[in-house]
């Protein structure tokens, strides 16, 4: 087989992508703090289309050269916004109906793979600081809790690797 | 809902999850360069009970600083080991009866979520550079390309970000 060369490869320019229709999930950031998961979240966001990316707290914002190096332009492509305070920007998407997704592991949680997302959901999917996870502020107002079956040594999965599994898995191709 | 904590996330010990039986599946590294991706590979590798990682030609290998600050340790639960030649290794895993399937998007490729994979079967995912994707001479031999399907402008994801997707698909909780 033969590989796909760059052209071959076919993709919308940033300008035509600004247009297209996208997913109705946002995925909001609760602290995360490093330049290298914001830029990797990009690229995700930008490929699965996802509707917005909102960065809380003193999660790293664009423009920065680690973001532009792992998100490689997408941090122009994908739309987004800093809200100073996370919490409080989800009490108002959820009271325009936006369920709270949080991943993250509590008493409680789903399995992410047992979670069955109505396409048309409106959903906000709550990623965490990479020490601290989310805060339990907001887990406390969470429509469901979204868990990562895991089976090894470590407590939790990097947190760009855990939100790609995450939006495959929320947004089926 | 709570959040679980360190004690309550109970999880094996590195000497305990030598002994756990791993999913057959192995992960190959062609030239992947950057130690950021190779350590979050490690984690989410340990999560999912990955046989072995094989870290073929230029790709980084333990112990690197860089490496342990995304791995956090889990390059010491799971099992790797560096090759030379990581076309001369992935022929000799097929001749002793493992299937190769490459993570590329090629001309004949498979959607991901279209890959049917018998739980017992025994599979090697060859991951690529971070620029190059998987080399041609690889392609050639792979029993099949695996693609993840991609609506943005950038042309693929960060590679420990497709890493994680394909082994969550392939390795079902």
């Amino acid at each position: 087989m033969k590989k796909k060369n760059i052209i071959e490869l076919t993709r919308i320019d940033t300008e035509g992508y600004r247009h297209l229709k996208k997913r109705p999930l946002k995925v909001v950031c609760d602290n995360v703090r490093s330049m290298h998961n914001i830029g990797a979240l990009f690229r995700t966001s930008d490929a699965f289309l996802v509707d917005e990316i909102i960065l809380g707290g003193i999660s790293g914002c664009p423009p920065h050269p680690e973001i532009a190096k792992t998100a490689l332009g997408a941090e122009n492509s994908v739309a987004w916004r800093h809200v100073d305070d996370t919490l409080t920007e989800l009490l108002s998407l959820r009271n325009e109906g936006w369920k709270i997704l949080v991943l993250e592991q509590t008493h409680g949680s789903i399995p992410l793979q047992l979670y069955n997302r109505p396409e048309e959901e409106r959903a906000v999917l709550v990623i965490g600081n990479e020490v601290e996870g989310v805060d339990q502020a907001i887990v406390d107002i969470a429509d469901a809790c979204l868990e990562i079956p895991q089976y090894g040594t470590k407590h939790s999965l990097n947190v760009s690797c855990s939100a790609a599994i995450a939006l495959w898995q929320l947004l089926p191709s």
